[in-house]
């Protein structure tokens, strides 16, 4: 039996996530099916992380087991092959048994792009939301930092989210700005369900001047979900890599 | 009677290009069918010039004339509503009748994506064409620096563009590389029909060493059609801007 970790990027807009559900197509089953077109049996894959629909990927990571040895480069080329355009496996590395994609990851990072363009040009709407022209990146940038660290982040938890502990650590947090264009950067040792787009909902209420930087950092003390702001919608998200 | 100028922006992936066609659903009809929705009747767009399908635009600029003057504003955020997400207008502006989003344009400035990777991802593989690793952008950029000036681009038109002269003023050309991303922007007076995915294509053929840069230079003088290289995809251009 061997073990191998696929890095895969996707774009989400057409699929209703990572993992498969009964009502749509997820990226995890068209990358299943692509494999079991190698294999001639469908592999079971292993994610680092769950993506929710119409968040996109550039550095997902995921292993599976099979009994067919190949050369990392035919795992690459041989699925992309059989993938659509926005399904592209980055990476084929083979690893030993006790490499799992999920319980070893030690950090990920997530980025969130957004413009205060009055309006966004067509190459990047599909990946970044329009905020306004007037957002306190500063005001913005101060309440991230206060994300830095270990915190109960029950109040940036959606709802239904399964977790043994709602206290996540965070290294990285911050915002950078290109002109009309910004990125939210945010890194840690993991994320609660729907966490990010919930912290950059809230950071954009900052960012409005209708939550203080203080409100903001006394959410991070375990307050309930209500209590955060908005979730940022989904299409502005990029898995960008996860490390082990 | 008013003409307004448009600035438009779009993904090319699934059009048959710019101009109305019989065979599928061109850019022009959609736009005009989002503006017809505002005026009672559609308009007649005029584009600076047309893509072929797949090429994509940042800044295409049109005009049309209309009896019912609205605010710049009112354009944008109206035909947007109307508009699918690949199609966005970017700006408005009134303009007198002796405005010609064609005749009047003095320059036009085109971009061609490549990668050197050996996957493109998939948020860059619906505008970005792979390329080989080796790729020379040293001898690359030395061809380019032969296109600015005045010159008869004969070699690099499409059978069945129409135009009155072959010659054309090339100001700027040259490829910037970014790790494994790259992009050659060119900019002149105008272009013929596949005039810029033809010069890529040749400068690619410099780039793997098929071509030396003299044999490049030469196709300058008039030579025909078949004397330069492929064209190259049209999903790595971009009408970048036009200035009047």
């Amino acid at each position: 039996m061997f073990r191998t970790q696929l890095i895969i990027s996707y774009r989400g807009t057409r699929y209703v996530g990572w993992q498969r559900q009964p009502n749509g197509l997820a990226v995890q089953q068209v990358v299943e099916e692509a494999l079991a077109k190698l294999l001639g049996t469908a592999p079971r894959l292993v994610a680092a992380g769950r993506t929710d629909a119409g968040v996109h990927a550039l550095g997902q990571s995921v292993h599976f087991d099979h009994d067919r040895e190949l050369p990392e480069r035919a795992w690459v080329e041989g699925a992309n092959r059989f993938l659509p355009d926005d399904i592209r496996i980055l990476a084929a590395k083979g690893r030993p048994q006790e490499f799992h994609a999920r319980y070893k990851a030690v950090s990920k990072e997530y980025r969130y792009l957004v413009s205060t363009a009055s309006v966004i040009d067509a190459l990047e709407y599909w990946r970044r939301v329009g905020i306004q022209a007037d957002a306190d990146f500063d005001a913005m940038n101060r309440a991230a930092q206060e994300l830095v660290g270990c915190h109960d982040f029950t109040a940036f938890a959606l709802a239904g989210g399964a977790h043994k502990s709602p206290e996540r650590t965070v290294t990285t947090a911050a915002w950078t700005v290109d002109e009309a264009k910004a990125e939210f950067v945010i890194r840690g040792n993991g994320f609660l369900r729907g966490m990010v787009r919930s912290i950059v909902g809230t950071l954009l209420e900052v960012g409005s001047g209708s939550r203080s930087v203080d409100e903001f950092a006394a959410l991070l003390a375990g307050r309930p979900r209500g209590d955060a702001g908005q979730t940022a919608p989904a299409k502005g998200l990029v898995l960008q890599k996860v490390e082990y």
